[in-house]
């Protein structure tokens, strides 16, 4: 299978790359919210199939990942939550060529030796893309404020990823390709990194 | 101008990436030799012309970088020699598209907008490209011998950098483009790189 796999610091517009390279080249398109859809089926004891996945794709909008609400839960939640999903991951990337955002996926689908992208922006630019995203509770918030709730989803994934990976979240040698989108509009650079995710593939042998 | 800079860490093939992606898109290219050449050049109250800019290119063969030896100069020597160099480096950069690699590029012709590189790999890998184009008397080093030079030039590369930008050397916000060459084959990565960079300058109105 061909395999992306999109990190991204928040607010650097990652999870629309994401979306728009899966577009481009005809992959499936997986993220957080399916992906734990797809590990809660998998406990009940059922399948997650594309016709789901689709229909969750639909009623859940780009903007839908930027809420800045967290769970709570214990560590043991956690890790046993975190392991279903891995397994729901990997069922999912094995069933066709995909693009997986998040979830510490450059790790996690390691055997498909996946194409993985790293993205990122400096604060200005990822305060800014929160609140030209942001919902209604979340406009009037202050810079100050987005950064520091930016901050800490970001310190999230870095502890999620630590679970998987001794290479820290972020650092580039855990990617292929570190895209940097401060003042980029998303859709201006979905064709060339699609030109390298293809010629690493075929590098590959895939 | 449209101007690429090329930052690399020692033995991640930064330099021949930087070479190729010149000869792909028909800019000039500039690297260390060139540059101290054209420093040396206006002390002198001479001019750097490109027909010395090209003898100096054939006579350099692209393996003349990777050199370990470096010269023994003191604090004051090595600021007034790096302030020639970015004086020179500017003044090439604003004669024509080119390439730049090394000498803090990134940010010393920051005025010019350039598309930013930044070129790396595991220590595996850049052992192994060392060794592979190693003149003779570093031929038979081991890799713990390579580990420890290599890890020497990229402290002097970082050392370099923290003259002119808060930014460290090698974090990613400091570039566009992050490449990861581990296991990767420069010339495979030469088109996309530039189609990268022509995106980059549309973007920009270059």
């Amino acid at each position: 299978m061909r395999v992306i796999t999109v990190s991204r610091q928040f607010g650097s517009g990652g999870r629309e790359l994401g979306k728009r390279l899966a577009d481009a080249l005809g992959f499936k398109y997986y993220d957080k919210h399916i992906i734990e859809a797809a590990a809660e089926e998998a406990k009940k004891g059922g399948t997650y199939t594309d016709s789901m996945a689709a229909s969750t794709l639909v009623s859940l909008p780009l903007t839908f990942a930027r809420s800045f609400s967290v769970p709570l839960i214990s560590p043991a939640e956690m890790a046993g939550t975190l392991g279903a999903q891995h397994a729901a991951m990997k069922e999912l990337a094995s069933s066709g060529d995909c693009v997986v955002v998040g979830r510490s996926g450059n790790v996690v689908l390691g055997d498909e030796t996946p194409f993985r992208i790293f993205v990122y922006a400096d604060m200005d630019s990822r305060i800014a893309r929160c609140r030209g995203r942001a919902k209604a509770d979340e406009a009037d918030l202050t810079d100050r404020a987005y950064e520091k709730k930016i901050k800490r989803i970001d310190k999230q994934r870095t502890s999620a990823h630590r679970i998987v990976s001794d290479i820290k979240w972020g650092d580039p040698l855990g990617y292929d390709l570190c895209i940097n989108t401060t003042g980029i509009e998303i859709k201006s650079i979905v064709a060339q990194t699609a030109e390298y995710a293809k010629h690493f593939f075929e590098n590959n042998g895939k």
